[in-house]
C-alpha cells in the first residue's frame, strides 16, 4: 500500500527484509502475496520506493528509511531477513542490527553465505540471546517470487516462529512444502551448497551427453532438442533436462546458427560448486564427480592454453576405431543410461558428504527430508528426488539421526537402495560402452568416467591402496595394518626386511 | 662433542635447531656432518642429550636447555630452525623466540606447515624486523639425514645468510644442489605441497597400473616386481617405481603370501595431497588427476560401505568382453605408456597450479628451477624431472618471471614441450586402449581416465561448457559471451526469446 511509505506503524509487521535487489525484493513480494505484512529496507531508499510503487498492490508493505525504523515496525519476536551480498556486507548489517534487537529475535541470512561464516555468526549471536538462521534458498529469481526450495538451519527453537512463514512461501510438492528445518547453525547453508555441487555435476553430465551425441553420433542441436525432450519423459525427467532442450532448440537470430554454437565455451566456476568440492576434501568424502565438474569448468576457462593445445596435441584416435554407431538409436539409449547412472553417482556422493559433514560439525541431517526439499522449486528438481526421498524413508521432519549416521533403514550409500542398485545394474553395459567409446573417440567425459571409477572402486574386492600403504611404509615408515590381525606394522625395508609391530 | 653439554659457548654456533624428533635430529646431524656447529634444543632435555650421546662424534653440537640458551649460543645473524608439529606448536615456539631475537635474525620453519600459516607468520615477523623462512623439505627421515630436496621461501635477502647452508645439506644432482630460493613468504611450503600432490598422483597411477596387470593380465606381485624393475630402465625411471618393485617382491614371513595381499587396502589421505587439491580449486586450476588420487584414498577408507557394495553392486562386465590379452607383452607395454602419459598430466596440472597460485599470491616462480629441486632427494625424484627442467629452460635461479606468468620460452603447459607432445602422441593409442579395457573389465582407473579427459578437454575444438553457459543464462540470467563479438548477452528465455546485450 503506498500510504505505508508515509506513516510507519510500530510493532505490527510480520517480517522485515533488508537488501532489495532482485532476490530480496522477490522474497519480500512472496511473503506479502502470502498475506504477511512485510517491512522493507534498503541502503538506498529509491529501491524501496520503487518496489512499493510497482508491487505495493500485491500485499501489505511497510517502507522504512533506516534499520531502526525497520526493527521498530516489527512484531515480536522480530524476524529480520538479510539478503545482501555474501561476505563482509552480511557482517556489516548484522553489526548494525544487533544493538536494535531483543532476546529471542531472529536474524535470517538468506544469501549465499559460506557455512563456516554462518557457524561463526550463529555462535556470536547466540551469545547475545539472538537467533541467527542461515537459510539456503534455491530457485533463482523466479523461485524467490513464486516458491523456492528453502533450507533453513540455525537453532531449532527459532523454527517455531519462522518455519511456518518460510513453508508458506516455499515451493510445494504434492501438498508438502519444499522447506523444513535441516539442522543447527550452518546446516542450512551447507545443504544448499551441496545442492549446488550436485547441480554442477548434473549440468556437466548433460554436457557430456550432448557432446557425445554431437561428436560421435553427429546429431545437431535441433535434433538433440527432440532427444532431450523425449528423455524428459523418462526417469531423467527434470528441470535441467527440460531447459537443455530449450537451449538446444534456440536459433541465434543474428547468424541463423544454433545459439549453443555461438556461445563462448568457457564456464565460470568460482562459487558454491567449488566450495562443495573443497568441503568434500575437507571432510574426507570422495566427491570426485562433483569435483570433476568444477575442474571441467576451470579447464574450459583457459582459452589461450586450449588454443595452443588444439594446434599441438595429437588426437591419437586413428586406428582405435572411432565408432560411427550403425545403430544410432541404440547409442542414444546407451548415452541416456550413462547419463542416468553418472547422475546417480553424483547424488550418492553429495549425500555421502552430507553424512561426513554431519559427523564433522555435529549436525543431525535426515537425508529423506533433505531430498524432499529438492523435489521442487530448486534447480536440480527432478522426478528422481521423490524416488531418492522414498529410498531414505520419506520425509520425516521428526527424524533426527545421530550426527554422521543415517537413520535406521536408510541405505549407507544411495546406490544400495534396491531401485538404484537395479537401475545401475541395467545401465552398466551401456555406461561401460559409452565411456569406452568416448575414450576411443577422444571426447572428454570426465564425470561419466569418474563416476564409473567410483562405482568400480566401491565394489572392488581389493584396491591398490594396499600397494600405496606399502610404498608409504617404505619411504616414510608410515606403517600399515594387516588383514589378518589388529595393530600397526612396519617392515624394516632398509634393514633385514622383517616386520615389526609398532 | 660431549663436553658441549656442560659448557655453552656464546655467539658461535652456525644454526640452532629446536624440535629434535627424528626429522629435526636428522637435519641437525646433516648440518653438523657438513661442518656447521649446531646448537640443539628440545622441549624435553633427554632427547637433546640422547642425540649428543649417540651422534656427538659426527660434528660440533651445542646442547642447550632453554630457547634463551639456544639463541645465546648462536652467531649473528641468528638462524633458528623450528622442526615441530605443524599448527599451534609452531606459533608457540615463534612466540617464545621472538623476544629473544634481534633485527635481521632468521626463523626457519622446516615442518609441513600450510602455506597460509607461513604467509601469516612471515608478515608478522617482518613487522618486527625478523626474517621468517618457510622451508619445504622432502625426502623423509633418510633424506633429512643424507640430503633432502629443500624448497625455501621467505624474504629473498634472507637467502644470503641461509641459502649456502641449506644448499650444503641438500641432495645434489650432477653437482647442483636440490635447493634454491623459490619465492617470497609461503612459496616454499606451497611448492613442497604441490610436490606432495604430484606424489599422491604418482603413487595412484602406479597403483592403477598394478591393478590392471593383476586383474586383467593376471600377473602376480612377484612377476610384477620384475616388470617394475624393467620399467625402471625406461623413461619411467624413478624412486617410486623402484620401491614399488621392492614392495611387490616382499613376501610376508607369517603367511608366505605377497605382503601387498596382507596389507589392508585403505590409504590415509588427510594431508598435503588434500591441501593441494583444495588449493587447486581455490586458484581455479584444473588439478583433477591430483584430486582423483586423493578421492581414491578416501574411497578406499570406507570399509563398511565397500563391504556392502561388494555384496550388492553388479559388475556388469559380462558381454563387454573382459579382455584376456592374447599378447601379454603388448598389454604390459600399453599399461606402461598409459602410466607415463597420466603421470605427465599430473605434472602438467601441478605446474599449472603453481602458475595460478603465483598470480594469486604475487610469487615469482621459475618452473625450471623448481623442477631442478625435485631431481633428487625427494619422493618424486625421477629422470623425468631433469627432462622437465630442461623443457623449462633449465635451472636459473636468477630468472624471476612476473607473478602468474612463465618465463620467456617456457611452455604454457608442460604437454606443449616438444618432447612431451611427442611422447604423449606416441602413448595415446596405448592410453586409450588401456582406459577402454579397464572400463570394460570393471577395474577402477580414476586417474588414468581423468588425465585422459583432461588431455582430450584441452585439445577439444569445442567444449560443452557452451551448453552450460546457455543453461546458466536460462535459469539464472547469468549471461554469456558470443564467439563473434565482445560483450555480455542474455536471451529473454521467459519472454520472446530475443537476445539483449547487458
Amino acid at each position: 500500500m503506498s500510504e505505508a511509505t508515509t506513516s510507519i506503524p510500530t510493532g505490527t509487521a510480520d517480517i522485515g527484509v533488508t537488501g532489495l535487489a532482485v532476490m530480496g525484493a522477490n522474497l519480500a513480494r512472496n511473503f506479502a502475496r502470502n498475506g504477511y505484512t512485510v517491512a522493507l529496507h534498503n541502503r538506498s531508499r529509491a529501491r524501496t520506493d520503487a518496489l512499493v510503487a510497482e508491487h505495493g498492490h500485491e500485499g501489505e508493505f511497510v517502507a522504512t528509511e533506516t534499520l531502526e525504523e525497520l526493527v521498530q515496525s516489527l512484531a515480536a519476536p522480530r524476524r529480520v531477513l538479510i539478503m545482501v551480498k555474501a561476505g563482509q556486507p552480511v557482517d556489516d548489517v548484522i553489526e548494525q542490527l544487533v544493538p536494535l534487537l531483543e532476546t529471542g529475535d531472529i536474524v535470517i541470512d538468506a544469501g549465499n553465505s559460506h557455512y563456516e561464516d554462518t557457524r561463526r555468526r550463529e555462535a556470536a549471536l547466540a551469545e547475545k540471546g539472538l537467533h541467527f538462521v542461515g537459510v539456503g534458498v534455491s530457485g533463482g529469481e523466479e523461485g524467490a517470487l513464486n516458491g523456492p526450495a528453502i533450507m533453513p538451519g540455525g537453532p531449532k527453537e527459532s523454527y517455531t516462529a519462522l518455519g511456518p512463514m518460510l513453508e508458506k512461501i516455499a515451493a510445494d510438492f504434492d501438498g508438502e512444502p519444499c522447506c523444513a528445518w535441516v539442522g543447527t547453525d550452518g546446516a542450512g547453508h551447507y545443504v544448499k551448497m551441496v545442492h549446488n555441487g550436485i547441480e554442477y555435476a548434473d549440468m556437466q553430465v548433460i554436457g557430456e551427453a550432448y557432446d557425445l551425441l554431437r561428436q560421435v553420433a553427429g546429431m545437431e542441436p535441433e535434433e538433440q532438442a527432440q532427444v532431450f525432450t523425449a528423455w524428459n519423459q523418462t526417469d531423467l525427467a527434470s528441470y535441467l533436462i527440460e531447459i537443455t532442450a530449450e537451449v538446444l532448440s534456440q536459433v541465434d537470430a543474428e547468424t541463423g546458427r544454433p545459439l549453443v554454437d555461438v556461445i563462448v565455451d568457457e564456464a565460470g566456476q568460482k562459487g558454491t560448486g567449488r566450495w562443495t568440492a573443497i568441503s568434500g576434501l575437507d571432510v574426507g568424502s570422495p566427491v570426485a564427480a562433483i569435483a570433476e565438474s568444477v575442474f571441467a569448468r576451470s579447464l574450459s576457462s583457459q582459452p589461450q592454453v586450449r588454443a595452443r593445445a588444439r594446434e599441438l596435441l595429437a588426437a591419437g584416435t586413428e586406428g582405435s576405431g572411432t565408432p560411427a554407431p550403425s545403430d544410432r538409436e541404440a547409442f542414444v539409449e546407451d548415452v541416456r543410461q550413462a547419463l542416468f547412472a553418472s547422475k546417480l553417482v553424483a547424488y550418492a556422493q553429495g549425500l555421502d558428504m552430507l553424512s561426513a559433514a554431519a559427523a564433522e560439525y555435529g549436525w543431525s541431517l535426515d537425508l529423506g527430508t533433505i531430498a524432499s526439499l529438492w523435489r521442487d522449486g530448486c534447480i536440480i528438481r527432478a522426478d528422481l528426488l521423490d524416488v531418492i526421498m522414498r529410498a531414505f524413508g520419506g520425509r520425516d521432519t521428526d527424524r533426527h539421526p545421530e550426527p554422521g549416521t543415517r537413520a535406521e533403514g536408510q541405505p549407507a550409500n544411495l546406490l544400495f537402495a534396491p531401485e538404484f542398485t537395479q537401475a545401475i545394474a541395467e545401465a552398466l553395459p551401456s555406461w561401460r560402452r559409452v565411456v569406452a567409446t568416448a575414450v576411443a573417440a577422444g571426447v572428454p567425459v570426465p564425470v561419466f568416467s569418474s563416476a564409473l571409477a567410483y562405482y568400480d572402486g566401491l565394489r572392488a574386492e581389493r584396491l591398490p591402496a594396499a600397494l600405496i600403504q606399502g610404498q608409504r611404509d617404505f619411504f616414510g615408515a608410515h606403517t600399515y595394518r594387516r588383514t589378518d590381525r589388529d595393530g600397526s606394522f612396519h617392515t624394516q625395508w632398509s634393514g633385514d626386511r622383517t616386520e615389526v609391530q609398532s
